[in-house]
């Protein structure tokens, strides 16, 4: 497989760039003009720490690359723009896998209207991917950074937790009644699976989608402070806490916990709260504002997004996060640390 | 080591963000307002692809990361603008060992007017490096593609060739008569060397300096096509007549050797002007440009970059790339393929 050819392949493929591209791949630079405020974040997935290739599909792949790169932008509120690829190909890879990877993140991209605009592709010892993304508002004040909460504010989440983490033990066997060694040697493909609800669940793990409308939608009915939960709701609502220097108060009994994590953790002997607060990788908003424009809130994410927004805690004075149990106990917020 | 406390020390090490960056790294994404047209690139290196840890200390790969990224806005005539990085970090390179490399990535930040803006870091099986670079211009249309050489214009290149090939025989040891098998394993620092000529090769190869003055000045001289020497001269013009729809003639004997370079070739059984042709990772800028305009762009890069102009042929009609040799025969043009 040559490098050039597998670029010209690449590039017949990419559907006609969007405006502010003025010119895309093949040039030394992308060339764009974005009239505006933009919002740039990077992200990188490695096989085996990041994903595992026995248990996705190339497309699996290359879609998550781009949906939790996709993800930070939605936790700015910003419009999705611009995406630069760089794939590192392992030995093992050849060049209509690594079609078919990019097949999977174009049509994520077609799907939330990304422009796949440049890009690099090397040998590496594990597949790599790592994504650049830009996104777009009319101006710098219209992005919601980690820094605005206020004491007295609501905090929310959209969507449902814990899936990410269950559709995990799933993967690994140790959620599976029984047992199921198999699922670590050798890719199965989560259609495959019969228990519907399973098979959801694991989908939440391989087939993130990133919250671009909920994101739009929260920033435009005044969130004054968001993150995406990348790291999971502990570690994550800790970055938001210490950036607004601001404390927060979680109920767990509030956590809206995705169908299935609750017998999937009581197979695996954990705590479905936990699999919520520490699993990570939902890639959900926590967002905070004010009180008086949660409904409005919750009726614009229903209607624009899709997507459910509940009311978990709230923002105070001081510092740090509580989680509250439903016993009066308190639960010590870890994230997910990628080096640790 | 922990990814957010190595992210804290970072952050604290990172002067202050220049305009148009309006929110640096540690929230979800950068935030800027470039207020004009835009150029972005990215590029990988990996440990045993691209560089090797035991020939390079590590100031040296992380600025040589950002120097192979900023080539690709240099050869757009771009102002460099922002720089995000991930960092993928191998089991046997600790905390510290990042914090040296990314001094050296921020002393050319620094060196060039680059705002490390953003960036993650991760594990990796090996130490990996993705550079995403952002420049700016006014205009689109001040950006120089590879795309509009025309028959008649002078092909020039900047500064010296084959200086990193050469350095690259050096480390391997194949250009050292007696040989040097002991450069294979471990690290010896350039500057122990004692031949200056060759301590300069060995710099050309893990020390590259991206052109950007060279570029600016190119561009506003006139140039109607550019491209960076990444692959090497045979290959790079390739990419060019091709884009541009046009063939190209260079004079073997026109080209600018680096110093040393035929000795080094000499002793490594080798032809100097096939270093400076197929050798590659000179990141000297190609660039096509109407013949009376020539005496003029010289004299501006002289001045602007203290860079060497040297014509090396011409842009004829018709197709692919001629490299004609004293002899009277020609070369075949070939460029490093990071996959072949």
């Amino acid at each position: 497989m040559g490098e050039f050819e597998l670029l010209a392949r690449v590039k017949e493929r990419l559907p006609q760039a969007g405006p502010p591209v003025r010119l895309g791949s093949g040039d030394d630079a992308a060339i764009s003009v974005p009239g505006g405020a933009t919002a740039t974040s990077v992200d990188a997935l490695i096989d085996g720490v990041h994903f595992r290739r026995e248990w996705s599909s190339l497309p699996q792949i290359g879609a998550k690359a781009l949906a939790v790169a996709l993800s930070d932008l939605a936790a700015m509120g910003a419009e999705p723009g611009e995406a630069y690829v760089v794939l590192g190909v392992p030995p093992d890879l050849d060049e209509d896998g690594c079609i078919e990877l990019l097949d999977g993140m174009t049509a994520l991209a077609a799907e939330t209207g990304t422009t796949l605009a440049g890009g690099d592709v090397t040998r590496a010892p594990a597949l790599t991917l790592a994504l650049t993304v830009v996104g777009h508002a009319a101006d710098a004040e219209d992005f919601v950074t980690r820094s605005g909460a206020q004491p007295g504010d609501a905090l929310v989440v959209t969507g449902e937790l814990g899936g990410a983490a269950a559709g995990l033990l799933l993967l690994e066997g140790t959620g599976v009644k029984g047992g199921s060694s198999g699922a670590r040697s050798s890719f199965v493909p989560h259609s495959d699976i019969k228990d519907e609800r399973k098979r959801s669940l694991i989908a939440q793990q391989l087939e993130p989608r990133p919250r671009l409308g909920a994101g739009r939608a929260l920033a435009a009915a005044g969130a004054t402070a968001m993150i995406d939960l990348s790291d999971g709701l502990g570690g994550d609502a800790r970055h938001l806490a210490a950036a607004s220097g601001v404390g927060l108060r979680i109920d767990a009994a509030a956590l809206p916990l995705a169908a299935g994590v609750a017998e999937v953790a009581a197979a695996a002997g954990r705590n479905p709260i936990e699999l919520a607060t520490s699993g990570g990788e939902d890639y959900e908003l926590l967002a905070a504002l004010p009180p008086d424009l949660l409904a409005a809130a919750t009726a614009a994410l229903q209607r624009d997004a899709e997507a459910a927004l509940t009311r978990i805690g709230e923002v105070v004075a001081g510092e740090g996060v509580e989680i509250r149990l439903p016993g009066g106990e308190t639960l010590e917020p870890t994230g997910f640390d990628q080096l640790g």
